[in-house]
C-alpha cells in the first residue's frame, strides 16, 4: 500500500533539506561530463555534470525516492488509479502514447482503445484533408489549419508545431500551415484572420468542456468572418472536445474528435488536442513518431533505479535546489530557435501543476513547492536576461537543451566556423561560465560561478526527440508533485477569476458603483469588494453591454 | 553634491526593509481605485490601488527617495553626467526623444542635435523607401524590412513593431511589413528568409560595435542567399551602428545610420535601432509620436513629488516588495495581444540592468537587487501560470496593463458581451481575486489573497501611449538601480560566456580532450576547466572547423 506523506514528514526529506551543495567548481571535470549522463527516449540524453550532485547526494535522492515511493506512485498513475483526487479522475495522458502497465478498463471502456481510436480518426481525417479529397465550402483545398483554443489547447500544440515546422518543411511533409487563435482579445483573432485565405482555412475548435469563454467568443468571431466571406462555417470547422460537451456531434462541425476528463489540458498535446493539428500540418506519421518518442520516455519513468530514470533524477535535482538551496525559479534555455515557445509550454505545465499551497488532501503546506518557470532560446537569452543569471544575487538553476544538427540549413561559415558551431560553442561556454565563474579584482567583472545547470542533448530535433522531450518534463513535474505530496493534476486556482469575470459581465458597473456610493465605512467586506470590483470595471470600460 | 549610498546604508532604507505590509484586503475599496492613480504620459494612468501602499508607506517611500536622492540622480542622468561609471559613459537614451535639462555638449558635439539628425536621416530614408523611389537591385519596391540584430537590437524593436502593427494597418500606414532575425541558430534566419520575397526585402543590420558575432554570422547568411537569388546584397542592406564601427560608411550598405555608446542596447529602441524599422514600416510620423509619448513620460520622472512621478512610485513599490517582503520575481501581464513580446523586452530591460551583485563602485552587495521578470498576455496567462500566482507558496507582484479600445476589430458579441468586454472583465476580476482571495473549507479552493498588483491603463495602445509605456519602465528600472546603488547601464555579466565561446571555436575539442586525457588528479583548475569545456564542446559536436 502506497502512503502519501508530506515532503517534510519523510526522514529523507528532512535530511535533504539540510544538505547543502558541495562545490560545483571543484566537482566539475571532463570525467563528470562523460559519466554524469543518462539516456532518454528519442535519442536524447540527460546530462547533469554541471550540478553539484555527487555520489552521496545521489544516494540521498534515491533514498528519498524510495521512502516517498515516487516510482510506485508513478506506477499507480500508469495503472489508472485515481491520481487526481480533487477532481476524482484518473491521469491518463501517457495512455495516448501507449500502455505502460497493461489495459485500463473502467465501466466497459478500454481507455487505450478509446484514445487510439480517436488518433486513428484524426489520422484518417488528416489524410483526406491533405490529399485534397476533403475541401472547403467553395471547393478550394485546405491549406491552413487554425487551432482555436486557449491554455493547454494552445501552448503545447503551438510549441510542438513551431518545433517541427522547419524540419517537416525540409522533408516535404509540411502540407498545411498551422496558425493559432487563443486570446479573447479580438485583436488576436482579427489579426490572424486578416492573414488567412478563409476559403482554404480549416478551423479546429478545441475545448474539452465545450464552455471555455475565450474559445467560444473566438468561434463566434471566426464564424461571422466566414459567413461574411460567403463561406459555410460548418464546413470550415471541426471540434476537439469531450463526448459529453455541447460541441460533440453538432451539425455545426465537419467532424468531431474526442478526449476525456482523464487527460488534463496542459497534458493534452499528445491527445487529439495536439494530434489533429499536427497530423493535418505534417501528416499522421509525424504525429505517430512524436507519440513513439513520448512512450519511450514514459517507460523510463517506471524504472526504480534513479540512475536510469532521467525524469526522476531531474525532478530530485529540482526539489533539492528548491527546498534545500532555496532557489525560487528555474530557467528553460533551449539553444534552438525551433523551441522558441517550448518554455511557454513548460511554464504552464510546471506552474499550473505544482504552483500549489495545499497537499493532496487540501491541508496547507509549509515548504516550497513549484518554482517560477521562464525562458527564451539561446543565444538570444545571452543578450538579454543572462546578466542576472550570471551576476544576480540569487542563483537560478538552468535547464539547457541543445542539438548537434540543424533542421533546415546548409549553414554558412564566417570567421572560421558555421552558425551551428557558434551556437553550440556558446552553449558549452555558458555551462562552464555558470559553473566555474571567474575571479576578478574588478567587482563588476567578477563571476561567482556555482550556478548549476543540466543539459538535454541530441542529434536533431525531430518528432521522436520532441515527444521524448515533452514527456520528460511531464514526468519530471509528476515526480515533483509526488515529492511535495500535492495534486499536480487539478487547477482550482483558475476558478475564482472566472467567477468574478462573470460577475463583472453581469454587472452594470456604473450603476453598481453609484449604488455603493463609494462604500460607506460601515459596509461589510462583500459590499466593499463588489464596489471595488465595479470601480475597476468602470475604469476599464467593461460591464453590462460592453 | 549627490551622494551614492548603498541601499542598506540609508536610514530610510533600513526602516523600509523592516516595514511589513498592511492588509491589502482591508485596504482595498472603490475609493482607493479612484484615488490611488497618477497620470502618465501618452494618455495612460498608473493605478496602485491593489498594492498595500498606504499613507504611511507612501511617506516612507518619499523619505527614502529624498535621502537616496533618486530624482536628483535622474537629473544627473538627464544632464549628461557619467552615470555609467563602469564604462565611463553618459546615459542618453532619453535625449533621443527630447531634452530634459538643456543641451548636452561634449567636445563640440551637441548630442541632441546628433540623435535628432540621425532621426531625420531615418525619416527621409524611410520616406524614399515607402514611396517606392528607392528600390531593390531588381527594380522591385521594398515591401518588407528585416531587422538583423540581437538582444537590444531585437527585443525592443520587435515588441514595439508587434504592439503597433494592427493599429497602423487599420490606419492604412503599415506600408512595409517587418521581420526579425536574431538567433545565431541558422534555423532562425533560414526560416525567415524562406518566407520572404528577397527582391523586395530590405535588411537592416544592427550592431553598435559592428562586431556582434551572431549578427555578423546572420549577415553572411543573408548576403549569401541574396547573391544566390541574383540580387546585389549591397543594395538590400543598410546598417545601424556607431560611427567608429567597421560597418560605418562601408560600400556594402545602401546607407548607414548612427547611434553611440551613450545609448545602451536595451535602451536603444527610441534611437535609430528601433526608429529605422518602425519608420520604414509605419512612417516617420508614427515613430515621432512614439518619441513624443516617451518624452512626456521622461518629463514626469523629473518630478520630486512621488505622487506625481509614476515611474518613481512604481520603482519604490517594487523595491519594498523585493527588499522588505522578499518577493523574488515580478510578472508583467498585458491584457493586450499586441503586447505579446513586451514582457520579453522588459525581461531584458530589467534583468540586464539590475541583475547585479555589486554596487556602482564594484563592492559586493548583501541585499536583494533586480527580480526575475516574466509574463505573457492575458487572458492567455490565466489558463497557464496564473495557478501559481493565485495559489503558489510565494506571492509574486503583478503589473497589469489594459486598454479600453481595440486596435483592429469591430468586435463581436457572444453571451451578451463583446470580446473586449470579456477581456477587460477578466482583468478587473483578476486584480480583485489576487487582492482579496476567497475563503473556502476545501483547501484546494482556498485563495489566500494579499497578492498585490498595479495597473497601467489607457484608451488605446497607439504610438504615443506605447512610447510612454516604454519610457515608464526604463525610468522605473533606473530609479531602482539608484535605490540599490548599482550601475543599471553596464552588462559585464555577458562577457565571460563570449570569451569561453571563442575559446571553444578556437579549440579542436577532440584533440584538447585527448591531450587532457580526462585530466589527472594533479592537474590545476585551469587545465581541468579547459578539459571540461572541451568535453562539453565534443558532446555538442562543436569546436574547430564546425
Amino acid at each position: 500500500m502506497v502512503r502519501f506523506l508530506d515532503f517534510d514528514a519523510t526522514a529523507a526529506g528532512k535530511r535533504l533539506v539540510a544538505t547543502k551543495a558541495p562545490s560545483l567548481g571543484s566537482l566539475l571535470d571532463s570525467r563528470r561530463v562523460a559519466s554524469c549522463q543518462l539516456p532518454m527516449g528519442g535519442g536524447l540524453a540527460f546530462n547533469y555534470a554541471a550540478t553539484a550532485v555527487d555520489g552521496s547526494l545521489l544516494s540521498l535522492f534515491a533514498e528519498f525516492a524510495a521512502e516517498q515511493e515516487l516510482v510506485a506512485k508513478f506506477s499507480l498513475l500508469a495503472k489508472g488509479e485515481v491520481m487526481n483526487p480533487g477532481e476524482k479522475r484518473m491521469v491518463l495522458h501517457h495512455l495516448a502514447r501507449g500502455e505502460l502497465a497493461g489495459k485500463i478498463v473502467r465501466e466497459g471502456r478500454d481507455f487505450r482503445a478509446f484514445y487510439e481510436g480517436e488518433r486513428q480518426k484524426t489520422a484518417q481525417f488528416a489524410r483526406r484533408v491533405r490529399s485534397g479529397e476533403l475541401r472547403g465550402s467553395s471547393g478550394k483545398p485546405f491549406a491552413t489549419a487554425v487551432q482555436v483554443g486557449i491554455g493547454g489547447s494552445d501552448l503545447g500544440p503551438r510549441a510542438l508545431y513551431l518545433a517541427l515546422e522547419r524540419g517537416e518543411r525540409r522533408a516535404g511533409r509540411a502540407t498545411l500551415a498551422a496558425r493559432f487563435i487563443s486570446n479573447v482579445d479580438p485583436d488576436d483573432a482579427d489579426s490572424v484572420i486578416a492573414s488567412l485565405d478563409l476559403a482554404s482555412s480549416l478551423f479546429i475548435l478545441v475545448s474539452k468542456s465545450g464552455t471555455t469563454q475565450e474559445t467560444l467568443a473566438n468561434e463566434t468571431l471566426v464564424r461571422a468572418r466566414l459567413a461574411a466571406a460567403g463561406l459555410d462555417p460548418a464546413r470550415h470547422f471541426v471540434a476537439v472536445t469531450s463526448e459529453t460537451s455541447p460541441l460533440a456531434k453538432s451539425a455545426d462541425f465537419l467532424a468531431s474528435f474526442f478526449m476525456d476528463d482523464n487527460i488534463g489540458g496542459r497534458y493534452s498535446s499528445t491527445s487529439a488536442v495536439g494530434g489533429l493539428v499536427l497530423s493535418l500540418a505534417f501528416g499522421p506519421e509525424t504525429f505517430a513518431a512524436l507519440l513513439e518518442g513520448a512512450h519511450e520516455e514514459d517507460l523510463l519513468a517506471l524504472n526504480a533505479d534513479i540512475t536510469k530514470n532521467p525524469a526522476l533524477l531531474d525532478a530530485m535535482i529540482g526539489v533539492w535546489e528548491r527546498n534545500a538551496l532555496g532557489m525560487g525559479s528555474t530557467a528553460i534555455l533551449p539553444y534552438s530557435e525551433a523551441l522558441s515557445r517550448f518554455p511557454a509550454h513548460l511554464q504552464q505545465l510546471d506552474m499550473e501543476s505544482n504552483g500549489k499551497r495545499v497537499n493532496r488532501e487540501g491541508r496547507a503546506l509549509s515548504y516550497a513547492t513549484g518554482p517560477v518557470i521562464f525562458g527564451e532560446p539561446g543565444t538570444n537569452g545571452q543578450h538579454s536576461f543572462f546578466q542576472l543569471l550570471h551576476q544576480g544575487m540569487d542563483p537560478i538553476p538552468l535547464q539547457f537543451i541543445g542539438f548537434r544538427e540543424n533542421q533546415l540549413s546548409a549553414d554558412v561559415r564566417s570567421e572560421g566556423s558555421t552558425s551551428r558551431g557558434k551556437l553550440n560553442a556558446n552553449l558549452a561556454a555558458q555551462i562552464m561560465a555558470f559553473a566555474l565563474g571567474k575571479a576578478d579584482e574588478n567587482g563588476a567583472r567578477h563571476f561567482p560561478g556555482e550556478r548549476p545547470s543540466t543539459l538535454i542533448h541530441g542529434d536533431r530535433l525531430d518528432a521522436r526527440a520532441l515527444g521524448a522531450l515533452l514527456a520528460h518534463f511531464e514526468n519530471k513535474v509528476a515526480f515533483q508533485g509526488f515529492a511535495w505530496n500535492l495534486n499536480s493534476f487539478d487547477q482550482e486556482g483558475v476558478q475564482l477569476g472566472k467567477l468574478l469575470a462573470k460577475k463583472v459581465l453581469a454587472m452594470d458597473s456604473a450603476a453598481t458603483l453609484a449604488a455603493a456610493t463609494l462604500t460607506a465605512a460601515t459596509d461589510g467586506p462583500a459590499v466593499k469588494a463588489d464596489a471595488a470590483l465595479a470601480a475597476y470595471a468602470q475604469l476599464l470600460g467593461t460591464g453590462t453591454g460592453r
